[in-house]
C-alpha cells in the first residue's frame, strides 16, 4: 500500500508521540480533525495505527514487511520438500560417493534393515573420507554418517523458515522429512529440504508464484 | 494490510464486473452508496482498485503479493555477498580440498598469476576427483577446474533474485561475484554468493529484516 506523504506524515507524528488524540495531530499539521478524518481511517483500517478511546492513536508497528513475513511464515516444508535418495548402512562409502553422482543429491540419508532413518551422509563427509588412506569400497557409510539422534530432522507440516534457520545454524545443506514410524519406535524418511529448495522458495515469492 | 470481508466482497464483485459503478456495487451487497464509500476509499488508496470518472471501479491486479515481490526484487547481490575463498590454478586438488574444510566453504574460486579469475572448482568436482587413481598431490586444480569463459559470474549490483534463478538452472551452489580488471582483461573476484545466502535473505524477509 502506497501511502500518501500526508499519511507519512501523520505516521511520523503518531510514532514520535503516540498515544496521541486526532485533535493534536492535526494542530501539528495545522489542519482540520474533520480534514484528517479520512486518512486517520485510512491507517488504522490498514493496520498502521491502532486507536483507543480516551487514549488516542498509537503506532502498531505493522508495515508491508509484516505482511510479507505473514505470507511467507504461512509456508510448510512439505509445500517445498524433494524426494529423499536413501542408502542402506551397510552400503560402502564408493556406493555412495556413485549414488550421490547419479541421483545429483547434497545429502544421503542412510537407513537400517527396517527402513527407519539411522543417519545422514553429506558431499564434505564423502570429501572427508576420501582423503582417507582406506579403499572407499571397504569403508561402509555407517562408520561416516553423522548418526540419530544427531541427525535435525523436520516433518511436513513445519514451518520452511525455521527448517531455513536450522541449516543455517547447523551449516548443513539439508534436512530428512520424516515421520514417527507406526508401530515400533524411529522414523521413516518420506522427503528431503535443502537450500536449493529454499532458493526456489525466495524465487517464487519474488515472482508472486507461492504455493 | 488484512481486508475486511466486506471489502473481500467489494474485490470479489468488481474482478468479475469491473468496470462498475459505485452504485451498482452498493446494489449488488444491498447497501447504499454511503455505506460503501469509506471501503471503497481503502480499496482505491490502498491501490487493489482503481476508479474513472464517468467508468467507474476496476481491478487493478495488484495485490499483498505485489508489495511482497517488489520488495525483494530491488536487493541486490552485494548487500547479502561472502567473502571470496581463493586458490591459485597451480595449486594441487589436495590443497584446494585442504582449503576448502579449513575455510568451510563449497566452492573455491581459481586465479591465475594476475590474481584475475581463471576458474571455479565445487565440493562435486573435488569429491569427482578424489575417486580418481591419482594422488591428489599431483593434480593441479586447474586440471579439473571449470574454465573460464565457462564460469558464470555476477556483479554487486545484479538483481539477488536473477542470481537465485541462475544458481537454480545451472545447478550450482555459488557464484563468483567480479568487477573487470581496470587495465588489461579479465575479472577481479570480489565476493561470494550461494545458497545459503539465498536462504539467510529468507530468513531476513520472514523476519523483516532485510537490508
Amino acid at each position: 500500500m502506497e501511502l500518501s506523504s500526508r499519511q507519512e506524515q501523520i505516521l511520523t507524528i503518531v510514532k514520535e508521540n503516540g498515544p496521541i488524540t486526532g485533535e493534536s495531530i492535526a494542530e501539528r499539521l495545522s489542519l482540520t480533525r474533520a480534514t484528517l478524518r479520512p486518512d486517520l481511517a485510512i491507517l488504522t483500517m490498514s493496520g498502521y495505527l491502532d486507536a483507543r478511546p480516551r487514549v488516542g492513536y498509537f503506532y502498531t508497528g505493522k508495515s508491508n514487511d509484516h505482511i510479507l513475513s505473514d505470507k511467507v511464515k504461512t509456508i510448510t516444508v512439505g509445500h517445498y520438500k524433494s524426494r529423499p535418495v536413501v542408502v542402506t548402512e551397510s552400503s560402502s562409502v564408493y556406493e555412495a560417493v556413485t549414488t550421490m553422482f547419479l541421483e545429483d543429491v547434497g545429502t544421503l540419508f542412510v537407513v537400517d534393515k527396517l527402513s527407519t532413518l539411522s543417519g545422514v551422509v553429506s558431499r564434505k563427509d564423502l570429501l572427508r573420507a576420501s582423503l582417507g588412506q582406506q579403499s572407499l569400497e571397504s569403508i561402509p557409510v555407517g562408520v561416516i554418517m553423522t548418526r540419530m539422534p544427531n541427525v535435525t530432522v523436520c516433518e511436513d507440516q513445519d514451518s520452511i523458515i525455521e527448517v531455513a534457520k536450522k541449516l543455517i545454524n547447523k551449516q548443513i545443506d539439508g534436512l530428512p522429512i520424516v515421520k514417527k514410524v507406526s508401530h515400533g519406535s524411529g522414523y521413516e524418511v518420506t522427503g528431503r529440504i535443502t537450500k536449493t529448495n529454499m532458493t526456489s522458495l525466495l524465487v517464487d515469492l519474488a515472482n508472486n508464484e507461492t504455493i
